[in-house]
């Protein structure tokens, strides 16, 4: 039976449970599961996740959810996943899960907050919150400034060190993609001063390609669609510009 | 060479390190960082641990930090770890993980949340915050919800229907113990409609006895501090008062 993925592709963790199956060659189902139409909480997804979350996986009788844990699962069950995305080495793994630990309270915590506070809560029902927003730009800045002081630290091109990726640069670049929705100048003055994060989300994408780009590319389509409604005379990011731009974007 | 763990039984995450080595018979040596006079922020402090926290580990010349990710890998190196704590066993290991990831921003962000703004921020130099107390009081309650009917469904006397206590059943425990210093009026509204949660406290803290209740007493102490304190006029919790109950905790 094929593995099933239920996902939804403007969500940051989906798009790091699709890029890790696709890169891997894991065959798979992709299930959408359109949060801007509420799709996450139905009774049948339910019956996935009681937690009414995506991405969630379906394997045999088996069901997961939580993005870091099913890519660990997904490299123990597929022989076919190499050894850096989640290392056999125990030192090595101890500390990408020390980074996937952190990623929940700080950089997912920070950015998240702070694209849904500034952006795209009306798509989803939330009033914008700029107070709110400014609260997770504050522990958005503070994660930066720790993936280049501490994760980023040494020569490798990727966390810890690494010459090649692992789970961990998958989730924490898929979580600051999401800032492609976000107005240009600011995401510009946020991301502007961390060129060692430039740099590695760069990295990261040329190492996944095409599949990054790919599985990216709802996300691109949303930022041009908003830019040209905001453009055409709708300045405020409304909650039906927001709406159409998510509804349309596939 | 001895692990060594550094730590502040006063953090829920903490105590769950230092009682998951006690019951497993991992010999370490524990070194006090005490949060309330700040020696996390030390330079010495921040050569073990770059983000400032507790606990962390080190083992030989191996440094770790995140709660979860030590108790992994404690599980990883030290035979005489019982596999229920983390078992071998893929699909078992995988839904722990779920647990913990899920614990991050849920459980342990509402009732840290909770507890710093409604009761432990003065100690710390944070003023009470009764909104911030609301909104974390909010998560808590739904995460106590969801622990009862999705994570303690079934028969088992643990999570995910197990029959002995894992490391996620440590960490979640340790949490809600955190309470212990918040008003009992307060606690008892929270905590009281969770009658399994309440039972799977009990268990969890007899199955880990009696280190369970040596490494919680610091906070029975605080609590009862905080007790005299308010009942001998010092009706607020004022940033005196608190800083005085942590300070002579030991």
């Amino acid at each position: 039976m094929t593995l099933k993925v239920y996902a939804d592709r403007m969500s940051q963790p989906s798009r790091a449970v699709i890029i890790f199956c696709k890169i891997n060659g894991i065959e798979f189902e992709e299930v959408k599961i359109d949060i801007s139409r509420r799709q996450h909480r139905t009774p049948e997804f339910e019956e996935i996740n009681p937690m009414k979350k995506v991405p969630a996986i379906v394997d045999g009788r088996f069901k997961l959810f939580e993005s870091h844990a099913i890519m660990i699962y997904l490299a123990y069950v597929f022989p076919g996943v190499a050894d850096h995305w989640y290392p056999a080495d125990l030192s090595k793994r101890a500390k990408i899960h020390s980074v996937l630990d952190w990623h929940h309270s700080n950089l997912r915590h920070g950015a998240a907050t702070y694209v849904l506070n500034s952006t795209l809560g009306p798509a989803l029902g939330r009033p914008l919150n700029p107070k709110a927003a400014a609260e997770g730009e504050k522990i958005l800045s503070e994660s930066l400034a720790k993936i280049e002081s501490v994760w980023l630290k040494g020569n490798g091109r990727f966390l810890l060190g690494s010459l090649q990726p692992s789970i961990a640069d998958l989730s924490l670049v898929c979580e600051i993609m999401q800032l492609e929705v976000v107005n240009e100048k600011d995401r510009d003055r946020i991301l502007g001063p961390h060129k060692k994060v430039l740099k590695w989300i760069n990295d990261t994408k040329n190492a996944t390609r095409p599949h990054f780009d790919e599985v990216h590319s709802v996300l691109f389509k949303v930022k041009e669609k908003l830019k040209r409604l905001q453009s055409g005379g709708a300045k405020d990011e409304t909650q039906s510009t927001l709406k159409s731009a998510l509804h349309s974007k596939m």
